[in-house]
């Protein structure tokens, strides 16, 4: 079931509606790739019976159960953007309907981070770090999921069950699969053709993603479109262990803003969660035409038939969606008004230190209190949180156009 | 270094001594297959030094301590062979220079079995089948090793190491060795390359052999041809863990007395150190002309010097000299004396149960002693243990020239 244009999504919202007259599937559908498997064979019914298959959408209209719906998230302490969001969105809307999203925080593999050394990825963390990472991350998406309800949200640490596996249970989960199941998978594939290394621990990746489904008895487990091989892997691992195998929902990779590549802070091509509402609403204002559908089906809840004909207008409405999602509509009527404060730099001269320039824009009091701000890691500039209390800039040309900002509510906009 | 001819024992007879003023290690080279590395950097030397390659020989020339000789064995139950006796009398020859056999009993995967059910070889065991197994083990090579010499011999189980290691440590096992290397793995690369199946865990045997090396900080690891990779694995987890890396001293794999392949019980082409001396004593005068050096060099301390021209004198001197190694002068003179007592099938009617031979022939005092010493395990035909009551003969010609054995002591011949 892959469904990727809006034409597409208002079809399988009619197949829904067929397959099952008194619920509206088009929640599971939005913006999702594949649903797999499409049909499962359900145990313990007669094979003639029209109920022997089932699709997730069946399993939906009839469990008289919340599912258990996961998302595995790294703690590795980014700041994450509106690609980060969209299987967030996607459990919100579980959430909503009445299902529980199963939060796994990997901090296992990250307390041990990679043994070779070689992974800058998988560097190692302490336990404080994975506990003020994980944080973080909830912080983040504190806008997106429903922390409230009772019953819709379970976050889980997978330390939990992987640190107290021993030998012959690891060795129970590596008997599952074979050399050639492993090296089949996306990026091992190339990695053994062009014969660069790959380690035996490697493997045990993503057995461990897989036996995070069988620990938390999942019944959905969503990821991005790269990780069908490792959700496949828990619905082995869940049948090994005698469960029900979970069904894969896999979500596309957003492009980033410059319409090339995929969403990445380190491309520049990210709008962050934590930035600034008015560089959201400028960068939003960027996206180009070609993204802007998708953008619409996998950052907002608006439809196509809703949206005006011309790009600029799309654009400018998908800024005004998002940022208004994000900090309402307070917020964006102060951007919309004009309200940006601005601060001149005119006046400055440079090189300059970060907390001369605190002081002097009346966003600190002083230039201590400024250094302080900066240790406490309260000062961001264009949402990039600034750590370092010794930052200087050569010209005021490097700073224009961006926004300065101590803690959540003060910011100045710098102009020349 | 690959010695295999008695010429090139005596070659390297030769060369050692020039090595080593002082001392003989013909000990060392006697039916030696490989000994590796030939040379091994010392580390801390100044690569100027004389020493700064250190051969196995010198290090047991120069060590002030006993070094610590492993060979590892499967808790199978096994009865062993000649074959199985050679690793052992190295491991003795190290012993009477002073070292120290450690035995490892591979008790942790035998306990756990093959996950996949697969293998018939790695069957699930119990701890009570597995201490038993032990001892039977120990039983039998009680002849060979020294037993009673302090520090000279050190039995462990290796689950005491193995069952503790957690996931953490076992990523580390798995990172230090890459996918290639372990397919390049004689077994694993025919297999890939056939395109049957290979299951992940099976990556952890050789890890799991090489960490035994770690934990008992062996110097020497023995094990036969076909052990090379394992042993290898074993060197490089040492380094791995800071320490210095074993030397591996392998063994020829012994062909069976059809002259043909591997010895082996199943094979039928072997001769089982609990047979009955008497049936070891005719099995090795049947050894072909062509094995005959190998066996005096692997199973006996002669020297090529002192053998007969005739192969027929040989052939008796082999099986004289194994004999007495296993079963002393006594029994040596009583076998060939005649003084194995015969018991004429002539009188019996087939089909026959075998507790009714054991009863006629005199071995129990009535038939019912017959079926309990059966019950005992005390009850063997030609070595091999007799365990079911109901056993029956169809026809004396079935038995014609083998030896059947109660206890230690109790045996006939059967004849016609």
């Amino acid at each position: 079931m892959t469904i990727t244009t809006p034409t597409s999504i208002v079809q399988s919202i009619v197949n829904s509606q067929s397959l099952s007259m008194t619920q509206n599937f088009s929640w599971l559908y939005r913006g999702t790739a594949e649903i797999f498997p499409q049909q499962t064979v359900v145990e313990n019914l007669s094979p003639d019976s029209e109920t022997d298959q089932e699709s997730l959408e069946n399993l939906l209209a009839n469990s008289h159960r919340p599912l258990r719906v996961k998302y595995g998230i790294d703690p590795t302490g980014a700041e994450i953007h509106l690609g980060h969001s969209i299987p967030m969105r996607k459990l919100r809307a579980f959430q909503d309907a009445g299902h529980t999203a199963v939060l796994i925080i990997g901090d296992f593999t990250a307390r041990i981070g990679d043994p070779t050394g070689k992974s800058e990825v998988r560097r190692q963390l302490t336990e404080a770090d994975v506990a003020q990472n994980a944080q973080t991350y909830l912080d983040q998406v504190r806008p997106i999921l429903d922390f409230d309800t009772p019953g819709r949200l379970e976050v889980r640490y997978n330390s939990q069950w992987l640190s107290v596996l021993d030998l012959s249970k690891i060795m129970e989960l590596l008997s599952t699969m074979t050399v050639s199941q492993m090296l089949a998978k996306e990026g091992f594939a190339e990695r053994y053709k062009k014969e660069s290394p790959i380690f035996l621990h490697e493997f045990l990746y993503p057995l461990m993603q897989g036996y995070d489904s069988v620990a938390v008895h999942a019944d959905v487990e969503l990821g991005g479109t790269d990780q069908k091989f490792n959700i496949a892997v828990g619905r082995d691992l869940q049948r090994h262990f005698g469960q029900k195998a979970q069904y894969g929902l896999l979500l596309p990779i957003l492009i980033g803003i410059d319409g090339e590549q995929k969403m990445s802070k380190s491309l520049g091509n990210y709008v962050g969660l934590l930035e600034h509402p008015f560089k959201m609403y400028q960068k939003l204002q960027q996206v180009p035409d070609k993204l802007l559908s998708q953008y619409f089906e996998l950052l907002t809840n608006l439809h196509e038939a809703q949206l005006p004909d011309s790009p600029r207008d799309r654009q400018k409405l998908l800024a005004q969606t998002v940022v208004k999602q994000y900090h309402g509509e307070k917020v964006l009527d102060e951007i919309e008004g004009g309200e940006v404060p601005e601060f001149s730099l005119s006046g400055v001269q440079f090189p300059a230190k970060l907390s001369y320039i605190l002081s002097a824009s009346g966003l600190c009091k002083s230039n201590s209190e400024a250094r302080r701000k900066i240790q406490e890691l309260g000062v961001r500039l264009d949402g990039d949180r600034q750590t370092d209390v010794e930052t200087t800039f050569a010209a005021g040309s490097e700073l224009f156009g961006r926004v300065l900002q101590v803690g959540k509510n003060k910011f100045v906009r710098l102009v020349p």
